[in-house]
């Protein structure tokens, strides 16, 4: 028997019909690529997000065909994805950091047929645009006075292109499982493959997003993502913050210390969400000036590990609390977040630190587990690892045309290439990737935690750890060092340095010195050449 | 083309297992029908509710059957809701304060086939039995040492009867718009009709009640719902606590001032909800004995519209924010909650108070309209009066068996029955029930503001306003008084009171003293009975 309720899709779109009707002059002020404050109100973007998606239907974009933006975080950009949702085509963000080659490889895969553009990225299409075959027309997210002379292909302005209609229009019907929007992920390994959020997934995890012990946003807020909206679907900030009617500061292209202080206390920001870069770029600038931040009250970080010292500064000298969360690209992303739940409460100083370094516990609509390489799943005690594998209605099931083949395993848990710890109650903390944890005699040693006690030598200017083979015990770690300048370091020192902080089996067997570390375009060491290079490294302990 | 997101059905087991797997130990402290306090947590209770839905099982319960429960807010009727609907069946909560008649009218509608019922009710269900043919048992929610002898069919008690099964069960799985639970409403016309909450709209509905702008609830909470499980859904709070891992007080059977008082502060609950009636009691006795809410941060207040007094006496004597809400059972229940948005964070005192004694403002996933009888929308300007209609993922779309026929306008919304205004900022008002306003010449006056002004007077023990026949206005307000005892009021006395506090052509055309008006079970005025014993009135204003 079924329930006698009404049928009403969740659909993105009623996100920012809800905003323009219960929150209709809240506040959405941008840094503009041209230069200036800019600012509108949710009546208004939804108003241009109507001619946008009607100047889109006009032109016969329709019910998922894909549309790229290479654009940073304006009220233009807001726009741009509600316009395109809402004739059921996809919002397909691109990554401006990438390798050129690697954007168009992207493009052509997704094959988008409108490509929005800020002037930022003209140069960089204008290289690319020979090779991007299904690009229809590039609109340029600016108006006439400021548009240049271009050869893009029946390039507009956009002020110009969506003032050809008025906003007379209604958003498209369909499912609520709809593509919504597109993000491809870019691994170490493998090509870069296409998530494809739906209508419904966006939804569900916006309202997850905005629960009290996630972001806990409300119409009170302002809140500021700094994450661009090329990165992991913006942390779903996009969505999240018309639903709940806070006000927002989209920071534009303009993403160091200077101005994004200025932006936080301008425009008085409650809470805002960026990688650690960014967090040091603006402690850098606040230490240098003597900064305050007397509005900010929360800082979302993710993408990478949060420091310890980051959260102590934010939370110690700045009076910000820091909710240290993780998530990924195929997770919409959220996936943990770490307010602090009842039985931590009492913490203060240094045990606080020790769950907040963790990356917090998963909302309603995440499950978690850890598992050993045959799927066993293992205990929650905060000390063993396993690979962490999670559950839930905006997590991917599958890549845009099948990339990447099956990804779920029997139970449809994704597993997320992390390796993790669960405690007791539900905090999860990354120890490694899956795929560089190293496999001593059956258990785990995790690169990371190695090469984050390494560095912390005065002499030592980076470190990575990688499993090498070992005939008795499979693999054991190697310890590369690129030693700070004009700096020499004995092996004996280093690992003198190491003992005691780490279980004995864990310690290198070996310790090599060298003067660069491959990195990843994105600034991340890159194992995968590390292992090629040290494939037939003798370790002195592998006497056969 | 659709997403690429998994397939997870929102179902309601799923809340308990979050709860049980990421707030195990939280507190849930229960007021016993027996008598003592009692504690448990998630863990325990999802473990008991796996038990019971193995023995539901095993009682040929299945999919979409009922299952009636007769109960107080306790550990075991919470254990109670999940279990039943982890087999798919529906939780059917009775009101007991309805006639025995209505009972029994209500339980052979929804054809339930197990009646779990707390001590309490057992006489009254003796009384009914031989008319609840479809009832195969009863299960009485204690154990065997209290358990009476009785003659209901089958009856055994709830603790031996789990204990007959360990919880060795998996939940069942169905489509997410599976029947998950079922309250009759108690209208004042027309016979009790079934609405019938899915396992989608549950889920749904959970997340938007524990968003920041609604109740806001987080795992530091403690949440006391002292609205029973049995009125409108509970206002969803024994779906929202567990998903959000607030800790739960549980009133049981004693809901009177100096009960709730001792289970507030012992307990430190910081937020709790019910209608005015229970905060009428708790603030008598609060003033009689000097009595203090240290921890108390939030009450929320629907069910009838909250007494300006009552917000001011909250908040300004015992420093607990009033969250004035409202709702109807056909909205699972939640249509509106009063948070305070910043266009009006800057009011204090009176003009503070003028928004508060608002309903508030609908969260995502609620759309409101005021429309005329035509169907046309009136302006949202906090004057005009319409008809409130209402949309979305959580209201009802017809009753169970079609009981009332199509309910839904031809876009799709519900009419509440009240009649609302509508300000710039969403803050609705109910200013009447629709079949209760006046229409005097195509214009609204509401019945309910005129009572409000005439029981002011100090002389007046009860005020009703009804609209009597006119052969030139159609139809215009007679004022029905019931004096104090042993007073005598004027006619003109009355009329000159209410002068200069209405607008000139709502005063009433005429006025008459009884000694009595008639009540509902649920204690509202009985207006329909008004209007038929008054039906040939002539007003003095009539001639004709």
């Amino acid at each position: 028997m079924l329930g006698l309720m009404q049928d009403w899709p969740l659909l993105c779109h009623k996100i920012l019909d809800h905003a323009a009707t219960y929150h209709p002059k809240r506040s959405i002020v941008s840094r503009s690529v041209e230069g200036p404050i800019v600012a509108t109100n949710y009546r208004d973007v939804r108003s241009r997000a109507l001619r946008l998606a009607k100047r889109l239907d006009k032109d016969g974009i329709k019910l998922g065909d894909r549309v790229g933006t290479l654009a940073w975080n304006t009220w233009r950009h807001l726009e741009a994805w509600y316009g395109i949702m809402g004739v059921g085509a996809i919002y397909h963000t691109l990554n401006p950091r990438l390798f050129p080659e690697q954007i168009a490889e992207i493009v052509n895969h997704a094959e988008d047929r409108v490509m929005m553009t800020d002037l930022t990225f003209m140069p960089l299409l204008e290289k690319l645009a020979g090779k991007l075959p299904t690009i229809e027309r590039y609109v340029v997210l600016t108006d006439a006075a400021h548009m240049p002379a271009t050869k893009l292909k029946n390039a507009v302005p956009y002020e110009e292109w969506i003032g050809e209609v008025d906003d007379d229009f209604r958003w498209a019907s369909f499912d609520e499982n709809t593509a919504a929007g597109m993000c491809y992920t870019s691994g170490t390994t493998g090509g870069p493959k296409g998530v494809l959020y739906s209508h419904r997934s966006n939804v569900l995890h916006s309202m997850i997003a905005a629960l009290p012990d996630a972001m806990g946003l409300s119409s009170r807020d302002v809140i500021m993502p700094v994450v661009p909206m090329f990165h992991a679907n913006c942390w779903g900030i996009a969505l999240t913050a018309p639903m709940t009617g806070a006000a927002l500061v989209m920071p534009g292209a303009k993403l160091d210390g200077p101005s994004v202080y200025e932006l936080l206390n301008e425009h008085k920001v409650s809470i805002t969400a960026a990688v650690p870069t960014v967090w040091l770029m603006l402690l850098q600038h606040l230490e240098a000036n003597k900064g305050e931040l007397p509005y900010l009250e929360r800082v979302i970080i993710g993408g990478s590990a949060c420091p310890r010292a980051m959260i102590k500064a934010f939370q110690d000298s700045y009076d910000v609390q820091v909710i240290h969360a993780w998530g990924m690209t195929e997770m919409s992303p959220l996936g943990s977040l770490g307010s602090i739940k009842p039985e931590y409460a009492h913490l203060t100083g240094e045990a606080q630190l020790d769950i907040q370094v963790k990356q917090g516990h998963p909302p309603f609509g995440v499950e978690m587990k850890i598992t050993d390489d045959a799927g066993r799943e293992q205990p929650w005690d905060g000390k063993t690892f396993g690979r962490l594998k999670v559950r839930g209605p905006a997590i991917a099931s599958s890549y845009f045309k099948g990339e990447g083949g099956q990804i779920l395993d029997e139970h449809g848990f994704f597993d997320t290439g992390d390796v993790a710890t669960l405690d007791e109650h539900g905090y999860m903390h990354i120890t490694d990737r899956s795929k560089d944890v190293i496999k001593s005699g059956g258990e785990w040693i995790s690169s990371i935690e190695l090469e984050n006690l390494a560095v912390g030598h005065p002499d030592v200017a980076e470190a990575a750890v990688i499993g090498v083979r070992h005939p008795k015990w499979d693999e054991r770690p190697l310890l590369i060092i690129v030693p700070k300048k004009d700096r020499r370091i004995a092996k004996d020192d280093l690992l003198k340095f190491m003992e005691g902080k780490i279980a004995k089996w864990w310690m290198p067997d070996d310790v090599v010195f060298v003067n660069e570390i491959p990195h990843t375009a994105t600034g991340k060491i890159q194992k995968i050449t590390l292992r090629e290079q040290f494939r037939d490294y003798r370790l002195p302990t592998a006497a056969e």
